[in-house]
């Protein structure tokens, strides 16, 4: 399935109007269907699908791995996906989306679901990245992120070596997608993720901080802001979240030791 | 509750690190329940709250207006907003989420759920605005996003007259919640919508574009992209959808009629 679409839009600019081609970014309705049954439609555009499916699981706490899925069918045209996992997590998929913890449940002062503040923990990672290989990192992406290029649409997520390489990058309408693609891409390729940073272009929100957590990745840095629950989050958390990271500078939210000047 | 809270943060700018006060957006998981039971867990900025539950309750087809709420209580402390609708929704409320179109149901071939495809029809409005006009109307409103200017992080969303007025303006972490604010709003102040354009920082995601076809938008301009789908919904649901409008320009992808040059 093509993940951009060509269309005739009218361009109004001080006051003259020209008709052009266009390129608009394919979102895709994917429904997942866990164990025969149905568990969410996400709205995604249709590049590793896979990763998404993979990476989506693993967040949810459905999946602990590759090796957990039995079976992954994904019918880009019907717009399902279909799971078989090899142990079924029964939990997880009957607590997804439910608010479960209320303050006074031990951590549950700043978690909202259960299995978040089950399936998280303190990330411990002695990764030591300069600003400047962060940064450097960021402004040579633009090539990487094809549909941003073409369609001035989607989020996109890397992995980032200490070294500043990029291990993968993934662009989707939604940032939580470009998050996903990108931790189950790294499930796939067995990578540590112990030793890498997670860039964004999108904003720093408390999902996304937990979906990094749970990956066991110790540095997340955005373009874009962070919100306040996602820095007290990151703090309990022992992770470095990073934001701003445009041109020469960044604001480091917590566990600062891990950015060099 | 305050909506933006100050942290001390590092900022690394070209090398040289300064330590800093700086303001943080909050992000407050709130748990909506429907008539005694719940529903869904938000993550939101805590400005009008009580909009932001009525505009969303409208868009997921668990509220007809601002009549329909018997009560409603929002207590913030504990992130719980308890509401008692007049009449039940219960097809909607049984339906959230649940993908239940396929290809061939009538409609169904670009709508995925099927409140969806019931709740919304093909907007008529006599509607004309300039594009003059919408854009003095997004560059004005820096002043009126007032969290934006504190913390760099929230969508904000505003209703438009004809003449470019800001009737009124909202910020959220979510971008789908700035819009829901402010047509939860409208439905508050019983202002007709047939006659106005919804301006937002988000992109026009299909989500977003069925929220302005429920609540009878004909026109919707967002700083950013649009999708493919949305664009593909505006033109089946006879909306004017535009983007990148910045500037002096902008783009129109549906139902052009409605912006003047």
């Amino acid at each position: 399935m093509e993940s951009v679409n060509r269309r005739t839009v009218r361009e109004i600019n001080q006051g003259e109007i020209r008709e052009k081609e266009d390129s608009l970014l394919v979102e895709l309705p994917l429904t997942l269907e866990v164990n025969g049954e149905e568990f969410v439609t996400m709205l995604c555009t249709p590049t590793n699908l896979d990763d998404l499916v993979l990476g989506f699981l693993f967040s949810e706490g459905l999946a602990d791995g590759a090796d957990d899925l039995a079976e992954l069918e994904i019918d880009e045209q019907e717009g399902r996906v279909r799971v078989t996992t090899r142990r079924r997590h029964e939990l997880a998929a009957k607590l997804y989306g439910k608010r479960t913890l209320t303050t006074g449940c031990g951590r549950g002062t700043i978690f909202y679901h259960v299995t978040d503040a089950l399936k998280t923990h303190r990330v411990e990672s002695d990764l030591r990245l300069s600003a400047g290989t962060i940064l450097a990192a960021l402004k040579g992406w633009g090539e990487k992120a094809e549909l941003f290029a073409k369609t001035g649409c989607p989020h996109s997520a890397a992995l980032l070596t200490a070294e500043g390489g990029i291990l993968c990058l993934a662009e989707d309408a939604g940032r939580h997608n470009a998050v996903d693609k990108v931790i189950g891409r790294s499930l796939r390729e067995g990578w540590s993720r112990r030793d890498k940073c997670l860039a964004t272009t999108g904003r720093i929100s408390s999902e996304i901080l937990i979906k990094v957590a749970k990956a066991d990745i110790p540095v997340v840095v955005s373009r874009s802001a962070a919100t306040d629950l996602a820095v007290a989050l990151a703090q309990e958390l022992g992770i470095t979240a990073a934001g701003f990271a445009r041109g020469r500078r960044l604001n480091v939210y917590t566990h600062p030791e891990r950015i060099l000047p």
